[in-house]
């Protein structure tokens, strides 16, 4: 970095070519990630094409973004017509239509075509995620001519773990593993391979579909074919790989009660960031004021009895708590298919159970500290024992009403096209808090009449 | 599913065989898991070695352990015997040590050897992960020979994606994409192929590291290597990307607050489910029971305003979900690598400024409600702008003291080692409910002192 640094100040070229000549590619990326503008141009300046593009595509997004600005426009045209098409569509998505124009004149016109029909596809479909450099096979070629065919036509090619058989009209027929070529007699012809069993991708489906076939199929490309079996491209693991971890992060920043990002934490503006944060936090708000509503109805009950509102926190708390343990749990299973709809009969029993116990556990707790306080001081008064018991009651209630709203809300929110994600645990907790108030003050206006209240 | 508890009420095997004929090792994996265990043990006796294999590698480890009671002991061994090392480890790990010495013996002589040399590495260690079945060839073969060479020994082994270069003491010198080898004109020594540029990961290291250099390298397999640089096995990506599935899941259920499952939802026991979301409750409640301590002090103030006490879930809970928001960015990201440790001051300086402006809103909101209120209603009485601005000011210091404490503690935690997920959006709410009460309080003492108090 201090090296880089120097070499630039003494416009040293030649040296900072020297310096670098043994380093790679993701090492480059990691040097790139700290350098400023000048600096990365000036790294860039002084390595080969192909590290230069391997470097360059190694980076995220938002990086390259910045670079198209940074970068002499030679060097850009060589790395964008060298990138996969993947990757160089994950990039043109990104950028604003006039930049875009302007890259796409950049591009030789083979390259073009074929980045403007990758980004004809509907965003976040499979269409947009493939590649079209795959090698597509004929059936009764023999393994000897298809090995030739590789070494011929296989320079480009996104992966040769995995080649593709088509008919005379470019429909896939198969796809078979280059191991099974590997493995087979020279003289075998290729139709002894196949078995004709595969799973394809259809180009217009939505791209949580690849991940979810990724996860279960143990491949790494699948191909993309049209509504009349034509094999269009392929999609490859590493590209699910990030996409995959993309909706994971999506998935938990909901969680947390935060739009999606989208950007890295770091890199993201802090206006951009508030205007993700500020909107659930205001609609959370809004929605705990019903809080001071429901209290504002048992304001005598608090004022003849202000011992009540010293356990307001402790009660709503364990409502929301049980809640998010819920959610989560169930949220997290419905991703992972480890819960379907289907279920929610059983879901719910187990959960009702669960939140039973659950609440008996922190109701002896919670009466027990009653009783323990009464015994040294006289904090709670002469009726104290009502006074557990009401404490204790409500956590059982609390605590269930929490487990099964919990669990029942990510449920009700995908039955409903939504997103279960968006009942995080705030979102539970607030939800709780304002229930939990009121069954508290039944509870306690029902045991308490007579004696405190 | 139907026609398999008939087939098997009237014991007609050779009718579930034709049944069964053509379904892909996928389709009866999912019947399988749907099926009780007389019809599982009926299905594997209906089908061929080599799909019995297949669906059974498909099957989850939990649903695996539990056909190893009920399959006959002689398919048992054919099914272990032909499985992966690597998948067969992450099985024999599962089972309790009796069992598991019955089904060594069932092993080959050699297969044994491999299981039980796999399982001497320290769990979650990448020895335990990697596979011994690999193509290691020298770097003075032709590309001719190499090919031969792969069609005669290839036939076990986990990838034929890349092929690894070993030196006459079996040091690891290179690993090479078959790519390159298929693009390679036949009478080109594999010296010419290789740069001596290769990652590889370390038997001891922690299967962690192995998610990460994944992650990072978009590779499909990598080489593992003991201290000496000799290569012992190989990592695939499929079980790579399985761990960094479970470790996702583990991280999402620990920020909803609940110990991390270890198995799927539906599959667990209710009493150890319990077990798993029991502590972490009793612990948040006994923290929340702080909050009843530090209102016992301010009882004599809730006596004379009670009108306060109106507003203390409102209070508590926006600081717990501004906490909540700013501990889930900062534990992703943490995870994602976007942010490291060193960065904290940077992070505290971007959530100051983040809790004090979402402070400002839900402040400005907060007085919006009281001074509504107060004007069609007599709720707040006389001195209602003094309790609007009390509200509005609490807000501001709740939500900033929130978003620091939920961004700095999972740093904190990180840095002396722990899991930053631990910092769920449950514990950073039971911390911010205290504290968030005790700003209140203060607050409204000096505000209020004079007039209401």
């Amino acid at each position: 970095m201090e090296e880089i640094k120097e070499l630039l100040q003494q416009d040293n070229l030649a040296g900072c070519k020297a310096y670098l000549e043994n380093w790679l590619p993701s090492e480059l990326a990691e040097l790139i990630v700290e350098s400023d503008d000048a600096e990365r141009a000036f790294v860039f300046k002084s390595i080969d094409r192909e590290r230069a593009f391997e470097t360059f595509e190694s980076l995220d997004v938002n990086l390259q973004k910045s670079l198209l600005d940074v970068l002499p426009s030679r060097q850009v045209q060589l790395i964008l017509n060298d990138m996969s098409p993947d990757d160089r569509t994950a990039l043109l998505e990104e950028i604003d239509p006039e930049l875009l124009n302007r890259l796409l004149k950049l591009l030789t016109p083979k390259e073009r075509a074929i980045a403007l029909s990758l980004l004809g596809y509907p965003e976040n479909s499979i269409g947009r995620l493939m590649t079209p450099d795959y090698i597509a096979i004929r059936k009764h070629w023999s393994v000897r001519y298809v090995l030739d065919y590789i070494r011929e036509n296989g320079e480009n090619s996104e992966t040769l773990n995995i080649i593709y058989i088509v008919d005379e009209r470019g429909h896939l027929i198969d796809d078979i593993k280059v191991a099974e070529i590997l493995l087979a007699d020279l003289n075998t012809p290729i139709e002894k391979l196949i078995d004709g069993k595969y799973t394809a991708l259809s180009v217009t489906d939505d791209e949580e579909v690849a991940i979810g076939v990724f996860k279960k199929l143990n491949r790494v490309a699948l191909p993309v074919v049209n509504s009349s079996q034509t094999l269009l491209g392929i999609i490859t693991i590493d590209d699910v790989l990030q996409l995959a971890e993309e909706e994971t992060t999506e998935d938990i920043q909901k969680l947390g009660g935060v739009e999606a990002l989208e950007e890295p934490y770091m890199e993201m503006p802090l206006p951009k960031l508030l205007r993700k944060r500020a909107p659930w936090l205001i609609i959370l708000f809004i929605g705990e004021m019903f809080t001071a509503s429901a209290m504002s109805f048992f304001e005598n009950e608090i004022e003849r009895a202000v011992v009540l509102a010293l356990f307001i926190p402790l009660i709503v708390s364990s409502g929301g708590n049980s809640g998010s343990q819920a959610a989560t749990l169930i949220i997290r299973a419905l991703a992972l298919g480890e819960v379907t709809l289907k279920d929610w009969w059983r879901v719910i029993r187990r959960e009702i159970v669960s939140g039973l116990i659950l609440g008996l556990i922190l109701g002896v707790i919670g009466f027990l500290r009653v009783a323990a306080w009464a015994t040294f001081t006289n904090i709670y008064g002469p009726h104290w024992m009502l006074i557990g018991i009401t404490i204790g009651i409500t956590l059982v209630g609390v605590c269930t009403w929490g487990t099964v709203m919990g669990s029942m809300l990510p449920i009700v929110l995908k039955r409903f096209g939504a997103d279960p994600a968006t009942s995080s645990a705030p979102f539970i907790a607030t939800l709780v808090d304002v229930t939990g108030l009121v069954i508290y003050f039944s509870i306690a206006a029902t045991i308490l009449s007579g004696t405190l209240l």
